[in-house]
């Protein structure tokens, strides 16, 4: 299986073939993370550097460990130690990266459309690890994997994704890749935090949580940032999981196979109840196991090969 | 030779033939680190997560070598470029490493059994680098192997420890760690930082350090933090190396072949004098090699064999 | 070859033919970071310290690189992340770190001469990666293989060096290095930036730089401190960029075949026009390039044969 592009950058530059020969090859890939000797030689030689303007545990430990497990060489930048601080732009940085021959260059900005700038400019694979509210392909691939194993197909399932959609990068590359698999998406939450025309994506959009629950086989909540209460878009954490949680109380209203998922981290108590994200329908920490499969697969598929 | 544990999370839970397995292993291993090629292939395709909360030179780089000396993949987290910041809860943080197959997290916390928590929570092993006041008890092996290297025996001799002893998870290890292997400790200190009622741990007390020093067959000093001289539990730093410091003059009391040892980083003129922690007596830097050894055996033995 | 030194201190304690042994070993090793499997079992089972007490992305994800492509382990320590934060001092932290016996240490610090002194007290190599204002020898032969790459040749050309000579490292190690190697070098930048009796290291000095640029054969253009505004030793960017800046029209003074070169990061439009920085005369990418193959070709001679 091949993949003839360069560049990871949204779910939106992905074709529903090329999606498919993603998740089949996570999903094949998967396996080696349970072996006692975790590692193949595939990408032994290839260099990848891990790029992160902003903080980051769970992608950037997940991209890691998926560039090891394919014997890959990591170097590993963090804004806070590097000389981003002496205000070189971003332009200069990713040319004197490139002049380092990487393979690939996996980024993190808070900036919207940095990763799609970087590519242009550098001729190493460049993967999206998550652009400002823009786009986080890997984790909406991750998502579809996770759907898929425990569905066992996207087409035909009710997606309903909740919270702060307006400025999710999760929920923006989830709402591509769901419509575009053949799944259908309801958006529900706060009018603040749902974007004005959001349905030209393909998805319906409710003001209550209960009626996206009702028919959904897979429920997405997304992760309430602190910040957005102080620009006052939602009154309290306490109302916030009042009106709009995943309580247990709303889960009574839900299918009896529906699957419960999380980019995490999540906020315990604020958009989902602990007893619901630790529930029996939650597939939350499957989600995390397939980010590695997922990372692995796309690292294969752009460095795998004869270049 | 094996051990028939999961985790490494305090002195208290090993047995006495567990310690000696681990010396036995760490003695062995050693030579790797002083070969042309430091390097066996025993941990190729282990995943080892380096999670420091607390910042820490000596030992986060000494696990990392030694992960590295036996093959092993590592990844390194620190609280500074974590998703910590965002307020997620060790529990669940721990869940998501725990996803991504690690076979091994070794913790750092300021927290006292935070690493007790962890274990609770992963199948992989945990090794307890540090946890709050609690426990340290890479560091007490290590302190064990240089002993014994030393002086050929555990097993009868006199350590005495000097300084902080209330808020030093290097002596809570120490004292609780030579004991079970038949030595006798004598703790010295100022009485606002001898706990009440340590001598339940089997060891003894004394507020004068020259009666600790007298009879010593090894001399433990501990670091002196700084921020306890804040809390009024000394009153200078001056006055601290004249009543409780090891000084030459006091070390004239001490036995021709007494071994001088402290866990680092030292505080130069304050609770130990430079020509004494240079002084033909002193261990410390054998300390710092035996700490690749003792944690290469730890690697070894958890995670070396068929699970 | 081989080069019978244990450290890489600094440019002046290098002999003409161990520069060009370096040189020609950085020209062979060059072409390993072209191939698809960049790597080289060379210097497997070796321990490389990383310690940069400066922040820093360019220099240490280049030391980083080279490393791994030559199969070595490589551990890294940031002022940020470490015990130095507990107020150790250099000479013991030295002593600590080579008691895991590290192979090498890589060392940039804001203090001139922290190399040196590391150097006399580890028995591993230690490799100055930029000690205050004092010196840069990697960077300096990383300039000397570009040029030799781009003109055949170092002897007979003239080398104009502008800007911040005073507080700058880089134009230290390259004074020193170009005029060993037979080029002439021309100062040129602000009289509170150029240092008195810098004569006395062979290079000559103007402080009109369309004198320096006419007859340049390498024009090398210094980054400008923006702290060094704050000390009022130029008035605003603006007006340094006017009266010292590589501007395009200064550019039409300069020769045909003139090279561009910079350190970096460079500050566009200030101390270089943007179109000066990309122009056709510009190999400052070629420097970063040639980064990697100098530190791999210093780590191999370093480490690489029998010691």
């Amino acid at each position: 299986m091949t993949l003839s592009k360069k560049d990871i950058l949204e779910m939106g530059s992905l074709s529903v073939e090329e999606i498919q020969v993603i998740l089949k090859t996570a999903e094949t890939l998967k396996e080696i993370s349970t072996r006692p000797i975790k590692k193949v030689p595939t990408l032994r030689g290839k260099t990848i550097i891990h790029f992160f303007y902003e903080p980051s545990t769970r992608t950037r430990t997940s991209f890691e460990i998926a560039a090891k497990r394919l014997s890959a060489d990591t170097v590993s930048i963090s804004a806070s130690t590097s000389s981003i601080v002496k205000g070189e732009t971003l332009v200069d940085t990713a040319k004197n990266l490139e002049a380092m021959n990487p393979d690939a260059i996996v980024v993190r900005h808070r900036a919207a459309g940095a990763p799609h700038l970087l590519a242009r400019l550098v001729e190493a694979s460049v993967i999206n690890a998550g652009d400002g509210m823009h786009a986080h392909p890997t984790q909406g691939l991750l998502d579809m994997m996770t759907v898929r194993e425990k569905k066992g197909r996207i087409a035909g399932l009710r997606i309903a994704i909740m919270g702060d959609i307006a400025h999710s990068r999760v929920a923006r590359s989830n709402i591509v890749g769901f419509t575009k698999m053949g799944a259908k998406v309801i958006l529900a939450g706060p009018p603040t935090m749902i974007p004005m025309g959001v349905e030209a994506l393909g998805a319906n959009v409710t003001y209550h949580v209960e009626e996206a629950i009702k028919d959904a086989d897979v429920i997405m909540v997304l992760r309430i940032q602190k910040e957005r209460q102080q620009a006052f878009l939602f009154p309290s954490e306490r109302e916030y999981a009042q009106c709009y949680g995943l309580t247990r109380e709303r889960m009574a209203g839900a299918k009896e196979d529906v699957l419960i998922m999380h980019p995490g981290p999540i906020n315990r108590g604020v958009e989902i109840a602990p007893e619901v994200a630790e529930g029996p329908y939650s597939v939350i920490l499957e989600q995390v196991a397939n980010g590695v499969a997922i990372r692995m697969a796309l690292l294969y598929l752009l460095l795998g090969g004869p270049r």
